[in-house]
């Protein structure tokens, strides 16, 4: 087989053929294959459980290859040792057009993964390109954090290294029939007939990445699916550990507030005991928000550092909205200059963050200025790459003096932009939780959860479950909502997600006191608002109650990767019920959260295998069956396992009150499952239930300000 | 500048560097450029006031190096003559990513093109993509029929000529801001408002071709923005004249209809006297639909040639449904599998139509068994290329025996098919005319409407709109209707569009009878249809009047490329209030069409300078003003030119019948603007008007069956 690469032969100027020696046409070639061989790509172990296989010369630029967070070496060993691959033997061939990975699939194998997906949850027989955009419409994987990683049904998973805008076709692409024969007539009719057949078959996950000339594929074994992203999580850095103030309630004021009105709204949640712990300020605070100058806008803010010490007075936390692109106007447009990218986004520089020096200058600054004043964290939008939107993004054939190119710079510019500010807390030892728009691969250790605001309820909870099969964090936020049942719904899943927050950045009144845009900026409260402010506090309390049993969640998803939020598929593999539920989600290693969506009188429950108990009255629940429950507005259905203790905290203004360290212990059944909490260096606390003596039991030790009391113990059903 | 290019370097295998001699990392490589560098492209005329600007080595397989039909090189002289190009020249680079073409923008220049977009119409400031989509639901340039065309109020039009995914920046790409000092201070603040700047700004549409080593880039010049489109459809080959039976009315039958139904169905349109030219058979002719046998049904139909007859005697013609995957039970299965890409579709094969051996197997088989049988041309459907729906279509990274690959096929498939069939009517000097859900650049000779069923009515109108600048006609066919006022709307706009018709696939009776689509399948048929019915046969009838004037306008088309439906800002580029309007346009050279909206009370039209009639009444109306309609039931607005001489033929069963030959001959005020038939040899007419005499002369010759006679004259307003 003659191999020739036609690109090479258009671009003779370059590889030295004389352009006089090139065919004046290819009409006539039909007969030249233009692609290369494909070859088995062969797996080396690179930490236990995980192989990699090199296809070609693989980018420089990758994931992998520019990651600037080492794997979490040491925490391998929690993992079940593994002796060989998963899979097979995979294929790969360089083409003209970049390269190809053949990876077998077997019939009624599933795979899910690949970001932040928000409109699909199974992903076999489709085709996903992993492209960072920000407004997902439809099924291509489009979304604000895609990952190049998928997981099997059969206990692996797959990181294909590339930022480029890979396309995966997940057993949908199939070679053509042969063989006339095999095919005689069949009932098959539609389109959609005919696509059934594919689960049964075998099959193949085709991945073709444009322009490399080579790719890294890594394999991560299991056995369970479960242990396959735990591994990918611990390849990854392992999870993170927000501190518990991150995991309180956070409330961001309207776009225009002023340091008056900012802090009378901190003012009106204490007086009123409405719990927060995190103030967000929106774009103008900036003196030049659409680009960024990153400098107070002297109108609004005159005296920011009077503004922080009231408000940090009132026990909050202050989080500011940015995004990179640097306006002319601001202090690092100069030291930004040589380090931005060869196109501009709203009149502003784009940050080289694949290269240190832009994130440093870019980090420094946020540093001096802005975190050392007080500031404990960012909100980072607009880095998810809407190009479609009209000049808000960067174009993908922008060249950065890193090396990359556009496509690969949309590709990590979530995650590299990430790392620019969370440097400067990890240099300060201060601990920090962010909002960002974008991220992307290996993104588990990063103290920022995704957020935005263009999905119904029930895409916000697709994005939780998804989120948790490649590392990623998402918050379901509050913001819109069409009514007063869909406020308290919205409200109801955001308090059970990594980062419980209402994003009131165009309304000057929180939004119980009147949904209506128009009112709600006049001042025109809505009639007895304190009635939907009262179920508003009781769910936002519920949260507070919360923040322990989160932390142990996260300092699983630290110590051996188990996501926090995830799928009940991860859990319970062999269940086929459960294989497609993608509107209920696990929340550490005993609760299972099922959220109500607003006009829906009733829901359907899947519940998995084992007893379980209702968590609010400590109702006993036979699992392993599927339960219809009626939609009652007072609480989200909530369960746990039997035998969960469960450390319920007290509801205090904020989670660095007295009261958040103050602990009800909930037992369930015969509390045979121990409540651990100690990830962190000086802080341990166990709490243990003898059904015999029907007495707890708490081992402590450490005396850190994340150090919990248990006050009195309570059995539940 | 060093010019390396890196992914030559990764594929050092194929350009004859040894491996051993490439850096193991390119991580160190940041300050290697990896571009060539931006060179000037000069324009050579081709083509009288057509360009070309060549930049590298242009692919072998593009729509003009691969076209099938000739340029109608007699047709250039009906345009003005030009000396020099009306844009200077432009800029180009070939890149490891493929190649960038860089064209200038003046301060309030606008844009317009890009083939069937759906989601909007200036193109100033968007990022369009030429990627075939059956599914659009963003404004990313995805599109059925897709072109990289674009035409400017500045009077030309540019041609990228490549079959890729090529993205179009059409100036809002915009290079970084390297002075702060010209940017201090501004009241800009939200992204909106930055991009208002855009506008008024000079810029750039930058267009980047992936893979490609060079690309071909042509300018067609006015002096007009209509000449500009004009010079185009010439280069195309000049615009496509269907049969007078084309241009009547189309019905297509329910998809599981048998012989005897579709007969029974045909024979109720004679008997309640609503006109009919075409009748459209569904999925169930077929013994295999997905992938498709291209044989009759035993079943459904076990006499098509009786059917043929039966249908044929009552003045019908009959048009199939297919699409190109070929199941293995097809007789051409054997014979296309050595001329098919690599993967199938719905288990069938993908014909190469970029090669002529495809084309002529499937096309004879086509021609042999099914034209010669009687059919009058085809529906082809499911070649858009919808690959994110799971299996639709066949991926990108497809190989065909031609030489090219599957992101090229999607660029052609649609036209290329289109060749394959039309082939063969050709061959047999037999006038068609057909529907596709796929075209792309230089369609206009072929006779081929463009449909789907995917958009609401205003979409649909704007597609309607937008495919007159870039060579494609478009059918906004009446399927679902929400409600009897849509139904009726949507018959209004499709009577005045390229294609009149309604696709009833999915119901048993006509929807007069019944909306609903259970109940029409049930035979429940709505209280008083006839009522409905007798309002539909008014509107279809204004369909058989019209067909003369439609043919004129079609006639114009190949005379001299104009488009027979266009939009207003091509006949009026220096009227800024018309450079927006998406919602009207004209037919022919005198007539303007503004559709009514179900659920909207009234519209605003904008009307061109000049005095203009209402084409019902033929009351004056001053143009160069926007006026406020109420939205009448019984009429659609339209309006025709003072002194306008207008073609109205009597209603017929179809175009065939002796009714439609008779015309009654509309003036509007003073009769100034003789109307012409003719371009077909042996048929010659011209109604003139004489305002001083009151008195109508034809003029006429030739005695093909296209003759009309003017029966009577009748004065309107």
């Amino acid at each position: 087989m003659t191999i020739i690469n036609r690109r090479q032969l258009a671009m003779g100027f370059a590889s030295g053929v004389a352009a006089s020696m090139l065919p004046t046409t290819f009409a006539g070639a039909s007969d030249v294959s233009i692609q290369s061989e494909s070859k088995e790509l062969i797996w080396n172990e690179v930490f236990p459980g995980i192989w990699k296989a090199t296809l070609g010369t693989p980018e420089a630029h990758t994931p992998v290859n520019s990651r600037l967070i080492a794997p979490a070496v040491d925490r391998f060993k929690a993992l079940p040792a593994l002796s060989s691959p998963a899979i097979e033997a995979i294929n790969g061939e360089v083409t003209d057009r970049g390269c190809i990975v053949r990876l077998p699939l077997k019939p009624n194998e599933r795979i899910y993964g690949f970001g932040l997906q928000l409109l699909s949850f199974g992903q076999r027989g489709k085709k996903k390109t992993i492209r960072v955009n920000a407004d997902p419409k439809l099924d291509t994987g489009d979304s604000h954090a895609p990952v190049p990683f998928y997981v099997s049904t059969l206990g692996y998973g797959v990181l294909v290294d590339s930022s480029r805008h890979a396309d995966f076709y997940c057993g949908d692409a199939r070679p053509k029939p042969t063989n006339p024969k095999a095919h005689q007539s069949s009932a098959v009719n539609t389109p959609e007939e005919t696509e059934k057949l594919s689960m049964d078959e075998r099959g193949e996950v085709t991945v073709e990445v444009p322009h490399a000339g080579g790719v890294d594929v890594y394999l991560f074994g299991g056995p369970s699916i479960l242990n396959a992203v735990q591994r990918y999580n611990l390849f990854s850095g392992g999870g993170v550990v927000p501190p518990a103030w991150g995991l309180g309630f956070w409330y961001r004021a309207e776009g225009h507030g002023t340091q008056q009105s900012v802090a009378a709204l901190a003012r009106e949640f204490r007086d009123r005991k409405i719990p927060c712990d995190v103030l967000g300020l929106e774009p103008g605070w900036q003196s030049h928000a659409y680009s960024c100058s990153f400098v107070w806008d002297e109108g609004r803010f005159p005296n920011p550092d009077a503004f922080l010490k009231n408000v940090s007075e009132m026990e909050f936390k202050v989080n500011l909205w940015e995004h990179a692109f640097t306006h002319p106007t601001s202090p690092i447009f100069d030291p930004l200059l040589p380090y931005s990218g060869d196109y501009g986004v709203w009149g502003g520089l784009v940050p080289d963050f694949a290269g240190a020096p832009a994130r440093k200058v870019f980090g420094d600054y946020h540093g001096r200025t802005l975190i050392d004043a007080g500031i404990s964290g960012f909100k980072i939008d607009e880095c998810d790459g809407s190009d479609y939107t009209g000049g808000w993004s960067f174009p993908d054939m922008s060249r950065f003096p890193s090396g990359i190119d556009g496509e690969q710079m949309h590709g990590i510019f979530g995650l590299r932009y990430q790392h620019a500010i969370w440097q400067q807390f990890l240099d300060r030892k201060q601990p920090t939780y962010n909002l960002v728009r974008s991220s992307g691969a290996l993104a588990a250790p990063y103290p920022f959860v995704l957020y935005s605001d263009l999905y119904d309820h029930r895409q916000f909870v697709r994005g939780l479950v998804n989120a948790g099969f490649s590392g990623l964090l998402w918050c379901p936020e509050v913001r819109d909502a069409k009514s007063e049942e869909d406020l308290l719904r919205r409200l109801q899943t955001v308090v059970f997600s990594p980062l419980a927050m209402i994003n009131a950045w165009y309304i000057k009144n929180p939004p119980w006191k009147q949904m209506d845009r128009k009112k709600n900026n006049a001042d025109q409260l809505a009639d007895n608002w304190q009635a939907l402010e009262a179920r508003c506090r009781e769910i936002i309390g519920w949260r507070m109650q919360l923040v322990p049993y989160l932390l142990s969640a996260f300092e699983r998803y630290a110590a051996d990767g188990t996501p926090p939020f995830r799928a009940l598929v991860l859990d319970y593999p062999n269940e086929p019920a459960l294989a497609i539920v993608d509107d209920q989600y696990m929340i550490g290693d005993r609760m299972m959260v099922a959220p109500l969506f607003a006009g829906e009188a009733d829901r359907k429950i899947v519940l998995p295998p084992g007893t379980w108990h209702d968590f609010w009255t400590g109702k006993v629940v036979e699992g392993g069956n599927t339960l219809s429950v009626a939609a009652g507005y007072e609480k989200i259905p909530v369960f746990v396992k039997a035998g969960s203790v469960m450390p319920i905290a007290a509801i205090g203004a904020s989670a660095a009150s007295p009261e958040s360290r103050q602990l009800t212990v909930q037992v369930y059944g015969d509390g045979s499952l121990p409540w651990h909490l100690g990830g962190e260096p000086g802080r341990h606390m166990e709490l243990s239930w003898s059904a015999t003596e029907h007495r707890g039991k708490v081992s402590q030790s450490g005396s850190g300000t994340g150090n919990f009391n248990a006050l009195r113990w309570k059995q539940m059903g």
